[in-house]
């Protein structure tokens, strides 16, 4: 068998998230909370349940969560999406970006995707014969985007972005936004906006969706998740903002890819969302979240990246070791009992700046030992 | 915008659907149940949303229901199918059905369909650049193998089946099988088996799945629904099952499409499956709506087709009118209160048998008020 895509393995989430499983290890690798969700989010879905919402959700999404999420985006971005033709329901943020490549991503069409990446924005361009062009982000991070319109030509197709970021916990400033602006202005370049993490932003900065202006949402695909948001990464729900002539095609190919979402989570998630408090609250959450285990962090050998959004904090161990950043997330997690992602998985070049994220989305109690256990090395 | 999907428009499901919630009609468009899952398995749900399963489930699925799914593969065909490297939840039979034609099919390969199809497929084939072989079957809709023996060449990648059969309500005989096996013996063609309807077989009749043929099994992605066995099918929780080699291509597509499917209902449903009585009430339960459906409307001026599988029956309406399908679906939907689906909507040619398809997973009593209206026609 000739493989469509042969050079992927099993995503390090997978890999490490089972080795801490195996070795008992605390796992603060794959991105995902170790507490439970809002009682009352769960009562809601019970009732859901109960109430026998059991068979298909429109195509598109409930009609009550599609209102909730316009409503967001207005109250959030001074933004108007219309429920009917420009939000559409998904299998989580990942089936909303996967959509979103294979609605517009033809054979030869250029993709810019920039590195440290979440994983799946490249085998995903690949799969509809997409090429990905990549650039390759180092500490600190910072896009040149002088370097970015030198690339641009006839076949771009689109640029993917990841604000906040997975995994570097940077974001996107105004001074990114009107690069931008500038360098696809009178192009037909799309942009596919992975804002997963827009609701976990620091120090008082303020998340710069897409949807806030105009001249790139027209032409934006804007992919969020419930996950994130409700601290339920395994229910899987997520949905997609676009421009109605885009989410036609969106539509095309999320009807044949999934059809509809689970009905019951959708109604419960729409009648949580009536409290916009929900949104606001989640701030105060993380930021509190990530200052403790930057503090607890201080004590250890690690030097800490700045971490301005998500849920993951990078740590450099140059200092300490010359290891490979996979050597050491495996010996962390086997002889030192923490897991973590070695940063290298992100990017497709070999790269070592001698990294580890961590992710910070866990219990206190989970924080302080990890680090207890940190501290030793 | 360029669309890579210019034929396709809203399915028909939805269109029907709406139509119907639009006029008050009877809905026997959309195949879905009118009825409540078992209320033990929505206890279970709430349980498992009660004990907080609420992080990403492993991007195969829970191990606990591979297992069951392993299990009835042993009961019910005698195949063994390892959880570990032959199994992988889904979001639904669509998403099996898609993750396994974009982890196979490139630009150019052939795929055969028999027409009339669930509308999914020639979708999914054409976004990979797939080229789509039509079949045109006319009732019986049998299929002619020496034809489509003829039609093989070195394109040619996949044959997509689906028994038992939507629209048709038609299954695949043993001399359906050992004509597949005679004519795909020695080529490497790959076989997509959408099997969502296994439970729904009638007359003493036995599904035959491409898991019972290891010579066919060898080559064959199968797709299966817990919506259409558990009466959800608003939950969007399917598998598939494929021999390793073929699992491994499936997987890397699937983590990039959805990674994993929701946490909770899969921790349910595998609880739920531990009583085995499952499978085996359902053969019953439907095949009294068959008759009971199917006597009623022997009252009407539509003539049946045969019925040996699905929730579908077929039903001519020729020795009363000449009537596009279409029209006389819409027709029947706003003046007579009972909305359908017209066969021409399952084939990509012009085609028109006058017969309409009516899903009879309904209450008894909604499948009388809608032959009551019915009679009147
Ligand atoms: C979908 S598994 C990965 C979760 C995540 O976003 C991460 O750990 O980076
Ligand atoms: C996914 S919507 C279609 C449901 C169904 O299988 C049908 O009505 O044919």
């Amino acid at each position: 068998l000739h493989s469509k895509l042969p050079a992927t393995g099993t995503t390090i989430f997978t890999v490490m998230s089972q080795l801490a499983a195996e070795t008992g290890a605390i796992n603060l690798s794959q991105g995902f909370p170790d507490y439970d969700c809002d009682p009352e989010l769960t009562e809601l879905v019970v009732s859901s349940f109960k109430a026998g919402h059991n068979q298909y959700a429109p195509m598109a999404g409930v009609m009550k969560l599609r209102e909730r999420i316009a409503e967001k985006n207005e109250l959030l971005y001074q933004a108007q999406y219309n429920p009917d033709s420009e939000i559409t329901v998904t299998a989580g943020g990942t089936q909303a970006l996967f959509s979103a490549i294979g609605s517009t991503i033809r054979p030869d069409d250029e993709v810019i995707v920039f590195e440290p990446a979440y994983d799946s924005y490249a085998p995903a361009v690949r799969l509809f014969g997409g090429v990905v062009k990549t650039f390759k982000l180092d500490p600190p991070y910072k896009i040149d985007w002088d370097n970015v319109k030198k690339a641009i030509n006839s076949h771009t197709r689109m640029i993917i972005l990841n604000s906040p970021n997975n995994p570097t916990g940077s974001i996107l400033k105004q001074k990114d936004i009107d690069q931008l602006i500038r360098i696809t202005k009178g192009t037909d370049i799309l942009i596919l906006s992975d804002e997963v993490y827009e609701h976990l932003i620091y120090d008082g900065e303020k998340h710069l969706s897409m949807a806030l202006f105009p001249e790139l949402a027209e032409r934006s695909f804007i992919c969020a998740s419930f996950g994130k948001l409700l601290h339920t990464t395994g229910w899987k729900i997520g949905y997609c903002l676009a421009p109605a002539a885009l989410m036609t095609e969106f539509r095309k190919v999320h009807q044949y890819e999934v059809f509809s979402v689970n009905t019951p989570l959708q109604h419960a998630i729409a009648d949580y969302l009536k409290d916009e408090e929900v949104y606001l609250r989640l701030l105060g959450f993380f930021q509190e979240k990530r200052d403790f285990f930057r503090k607890l962090m201080n004590e250890t050998k690690f030097d800490l990246l700045p971490c301005s959004g998500s849920y993951f904090q990078m740590a450099s161990y140059k200092n300490v070791s010359n290891e490979p950043d996979f050597d050491l997330a495996m010996r962390l997690t086997r002889d030192f009992g923490v897991a973590s992602i070695p940063e290298s998985a992100f990017y497709s070049s070999k790269t070592d700046h001698g990294l580890l994220r961590f992710c910070f989305a866990k219990k206190q109690e989970t924080l302080e030992k990890a680090v207890e256990r940190l501290l030793k090395f």
